[in-house]
């Protein structure tokens, strides 16, 4: 299990890929973000996207299921206080092939709840092109694996 | 509709209100970030978060949805760039009753978009107790009612 001690600033730990597809773009959209561009190719053409875009809040929930299966599922994680900043860079489109990396900016032990540590990520998330279409900022609580040390 | 015009500083837009469901927060939790507090009240209970709480991402989602139907479907919007800032305060439970507000903070004509504006809001999630479980800032892009008007 990664641990709190082995997010050095500087390394960095790789999302899985994830293919979109138009249906699962249309599904979420219907759910939650209703807007005509995230609803149909013809509509998506006409906006400023151009083509039939995932909804940002999609996307942000691909990353999510990207960073649990390429890295967070093996680390000690108690969740998140929030997110510091996050921009959508370029239209997703159905068909898009997504991939990325999280990369350490900082990390320290939380003096308010002993044994656990705040690390903080600069996440990137790009298509099939290398083009960033979402790169974002959050912290996230790691458990240690010898709190005695750090506190020490 | 409302237009850019129509967002000054100070103003604010009811979210329509949502009711949580555990279903919904095992289903959204499966797909997109299936960490054990999303997808079990045995596991929920035995994390920090009290109870089968809803992930992050899936309340940002369904806020998403309730400022669609409180407000965002009546607007001009053109899509958003990003987000400011998004803090998670409090844990979404199963059953919690979920209303909030939009609150317009600045809004700018976009020089590089004629006809075009940015608003940005500060975003509250509140539950059925009051406390607010989240709160965000974002952009939003609007097309103005009298583009000749705003670059006079």
């Amino acid at each position: 299990m990664l641990c709190f001690e082995d997010f050095q600033p500087g390394h960095s730990f790789a999302l899985a890929t994830h293919q979109v597809t138009a249906d699962e773009i249309v599904e979420f959209a219907t759910e939650f973000d209703p807007q005509p561009m995230h609803l149909s190719e013809e509509a998506g053409r006409a906006s400023i996207l151009g083509g039939l875009s995932a909804s940002g809040w999609h996307t942000a929930s691909l990353f999510m299921r990207m960073m649990f299966d390429g890295w967070l599922s093996r680390s000690t994680s108690e969740g998140s206080p929030g997110i510091d900043v996050m921009e959508w860079k370029k239209p997703v489109l159905a068909g898009d092939t997504l991939s990325g990396r999280s990369t350490v900016l900082d990390a320290r032990p939380l003096r308010t709840r002993p044994g656990l540590g705040l690390v903080k990520f600069q996440h990137e998330v790009q298509n099939q092109r290398g083009e960033v279409v979402m790169r974002g900022e959050n912290p996230i609580m790691m458990r240690m694996r010898d709190p005695d040390e750090a506190a020490a």
